[in-house]
């Protein structure tokens, strides 16, 4: 499928694939995988799509179609290889592929995913990454009425966060070290808002929660949030810090807790999880960029200073 | 109830608190709760128990019996407090508790358990607690047959946890950076014995363990053993190391792998336990030793040396 690429969100990995911060860029690279578009053309063979229809591509452009992880419709912890949809090789280990930050994307059918035509575009792109990498995690772990949740970092992922389990009935709780967060999270669906500079709170919340979604990729002490966890509590890392997190072994074992990660979500979720949103209107909340801005905007995201993604039109291109 | 004591296994717990290594040891100390004994007397009040009986006492004697945790058998979790059978304070909040490495001991009859003529009473104390830790944990992730376990450290808790898991049908294999530990392994039931200085063999055995039961407290690198679970695997920590651990976050999220502790057992799934054990004849590996050899019963165990627990002949005393 030929699609012709209206947004792209910009996720905060791209700064790291661009600035080879975590090794393995292959250059030249085009970033970018939270992409809406109008598809374009089709190949005799597909399908699923026709000219004109709106498209979604991911994170993801293929995996081995064939393990066990591909069949159960877990393409993101396929056991032979996946394709990442920039900076990545095909299936063939040699074609490199070239992401969102771009006017097109061929790309094959059972990648895309189809897009309402209720939303707003620009605030869907983000739902590609920011929002399956949050959704998948707290239906897999089947967050729902009655469930406490805590979500840690208000940004791409944790406004996601706070949206999706809000709309599942939870009770949300923002975790912060900031009490500016407090009326947006608010805003955004959180029915209670902690400041964990406060002992005090902290004290008052310790064993409390049922699950907590850890959106943080900066260094940070993760025992804080692990003593919020009531019995059989589970706190998901979906943010990768770049130093290895210590835990205190104790506090896991006090009250049987775990601790998790959760990496975006396959194909078959990823499309539940746009109806999902199309029914119930949710999407990203953005700032729309032109082409020409995205350094400054890459300086603004490492500054925290976005309410919550950036995502760029590519007409501007 | 008084129980006259027979036989106390020594925990490694045993060796930290009488030298205070955790802090907060109360001295006087008698450490022990590995108790297996026979009623001497009974309270008029008592029901489940009567004179004559064989009776053990674990690693806590009492909670608040009134909490959502001692409400459904996992008074280890109580969320109000638990007495440690020995150097703890009773509910009182006062009175100390003093443990099995004694004559006698006075217990409420709902915190004592019913153990079988059937089995070499010496062999059973340390179900009590090196048994009922790995028992739990292995019972609580639904161990069974078609489960690849891994278990790492072939000690008091190794031992127990490679005869439970391959009772329950799993394939179990022994994590190890000693070939020493090979025959002995498979003789308590494992299958297979992975040397864990061997990078050939972890490379071939990532992504394939179900669960890994970690029974070391001495510091080391977690990460080895999460690269070897499988997708949605769990490693379960059941030992303290000194040292918090540090975990690659990346390494959990690639295969969406959780890292759990637990702790002991509660009231009801210890009876379970020793039941099954009389049903399917399952005992510790021992060594008696007399009181007067305690001390040097110590300075092996912390070498290593021992196969696999040390009981102590209470008539010695």
């Amino acid at each position: 499928m030929l699609i012709d690429i209206m947004y792209c969100g910009v996720c905060h990995s791209d700064i790291h694939m661009v600035r080879d911060e975590w090794g393995g860029s292959i250059y030249p690279l085009v970033p970018g995988h939270e992409i809406v578009g109008k598809v374009s053309r089709v190949g005799m063979d597909v399908k699923k799509f026709k000219a004109g229809d709106l498209a979604g591509v991911g994170v993801l452009v293929d995996s081995c179609r064939t393990c066990t992880s591909c069949k159960q419709g877990l393409e993101q912890y396929c056991e032979v290889h996946w394709v990442p949809t920039y900076s990545g090789l095909e299936m063939d280990m040699k074609t490199v592929t070239y992401g969102g930050y771009s006017n097109q994307i061929v790309t094959d059918e059972n990648y895309v995913l189809h897009i309402s035509e209720k939303l707003k575009l620009e605030g869907v792109a983000p739902l590609l990454c920011a929002g399956i990498t949050t959704y998948s995690p707290l239906r897999h772990w089947k967050v729902g009425t009655g469930h406490k949740v805590g979500v840690v970092g208000l940004g791409g992922l944790g406004h996601m966060t706070v949206k999706f389990a809000s709309s599942f009935g939870a009770e949300v709780t923002m975790l912060s070290t900031s009490d500016s967060k407090r009326v947006d999270a608010k805003r955004l669906g959180a029915a209670h808002f902690i400041n964990t500079k406060d002992d005090n709170a902290l004290k008052q919340n310790k064993n409390q929660f049922d699950i907590i979604i850890n959106t943080i990729s900066a260094t940070h002490d993760i025992n804080t949030y692990v003593s919020l966890l009531k019995l059989d509590g589970t706190m998901v890392m979906v943010g990768i810090p770049p130093e290895d997190p210590s835990f205190s072994v104790s506090g896991l074992i006090s009250k049987r807790k775990t601790i998790a990660g959760s990496m975006i979500g396959g194909m078959k979720e990823t499309q539940e999880m746009l109806d999902y949103c199309a029914e119930k209107n949710i999407v990203s909340d953005v700032e729309v960029i032109a082409m020409k801005d995205i350094n400054s905007a890459y300086e603004r995201m490492i500054k925290g200073d976005v309410r919550y993604r950036f995502v760029i039109d590519i007409s501007t291109l």
